[in-house]
């Protein structure tokens, strides 16, 4: 079982191949709004490099955010256009789910942070069981001070919202971890394997009906919510 | 301050600019073989995304194994090069102590381990103190079992050893946890992050004189050792 897994969700972009458990090939490159230049030939250097073709994969994994408008709209586009001549199903993932998953063996809490401009950030709350964290909360954007007011537990937090708000989060909490910026990004490989899991649970997204999630009340937004309902505990 | 990074001790290619804390741009290939040919592109990528050229790098950052042997050959002979006209100046990080950094939340041991072929393997024991693992035996090679046997703490595992040996780790440790395959390499924007901490600590390598971390008893052996010597605790 073969999946091709594509990240855009952030400024890292990324494509990895795997075959059940084994990550047979990826490419990651960091770089200035690279996704629209670089997507196509990532895929066709991941595909060769893990010796299959389009037609041989049986899935395709895709990061659908939040995150990066341009990054997940080019993502997206290029995943339905993948999968339109095969029907090839696909599978999206969230981003915090991808990038709670940098942190597997944490113990207790973990907070993804993604910066979504003008004070808001992107976030979720994660509860780490047996090397695997759950989701605890909705998805969320807001306001930094007050995504972070509503945190019950000091936590690891990760991602590229740790770079501007790191002094509002360790603020808030003394005794939070903040991951190493290595760990920031969302990861292809990373994705993939969320991707099979869903997969193996037989979870399929329509290509037709799938779009990011910007957790905005209404597409292309660019104030802030109102006041997003939350389930922090 | 800008490092530039060189990944080369296993299948993946990586390469990584970071300046101080910021990790400005990194490439990142897994396939087979790509070293030779991919290394001198990703380098000038990586330098082009992080807008810097090597007259601006502050030192150059290589992992020095243990791992692929032409890997890295390639990889120290790549940055002695680069090294050599300006003076740069080079920091050598076993492949071990990145893998280790790939798990900084684990509770308690980590155990990095490397396909070193004939039923041998590359392994160290780390403890995880403050979110950092910090080694606690020497850098061994040895036969599988015989170097689970010397291990008396389960352990998170990592590394392409895992994928091999998973059945020996977990015959002997039944609760070990083994790390997702994504995070059984080395990668080097992480390789670069602890290039930093030696630096700052005013460590450097003489370029002439850095070579390959093989542990073997002589270089290009292809026999195993007779016995290594351990303080795996």
């Amino acid at each position: 079982m073969t999946l091709l897994a594509i990240e855009t969700a952030t400024r890292q972009l990324g494509v990895a191949a795997i075959d059940g458990e084994r990550l047979l090939a990826s490419y990651e490159l960091l770089a200035e709004h690279p996704h629209a230049v670089e997507l196509p030939g990532a895929v066709s250097r991941v595909l060769q490099a893990a010796q299959t073709t389009l037609e041989q994969i049986d899935a395709i994994v895709v990061d659908i955010g939040p995150g990066s408008f341009t990054g997940l709209r080019i993502g997206l586009a290029f995943v339905k256009a993948l999968a339109f001549p095969r029907r090839t199903p696909v599978v999206g993932i969230p981003s915090l789910d991808v990038l709670a998953a940098n942190v597997p063996f944490a113990e207790g809490w973990v907070s993804p942070v993604l910066d979504a401009k003008q004070q808001n950030i992107y976030t979720a709350l994660f509860q780490v069981r047996d090397g695997r964290p759950v989701k605890q909360s909705e998805y969320l954007l807001g306001p930094v001070d007050e995504m972070l007011e509503q945190m019950k537990q000091a936590a690891v937090f990760l991602g590229d919202g740790c770079a501007r708000y790191r002094d509002q989060i360790l603020g808030r909490f003394p005794r939070a971890q903040i991951a190493a910026p290595e760990l920031w990004l969302p990861r292809a490989a990373t994705l993939a394997r969320l991707g099979r899991d869903r997969w193996l649970a037989g979870e399929r997204d329509d290509p037709a009906r799938l779009v990011p999630m910007y957790l905005y009340p209404f597409d292309c937004s660019v104030r802030g919510p109102d006041r997003p309902t939350s389930v922090l505990p």
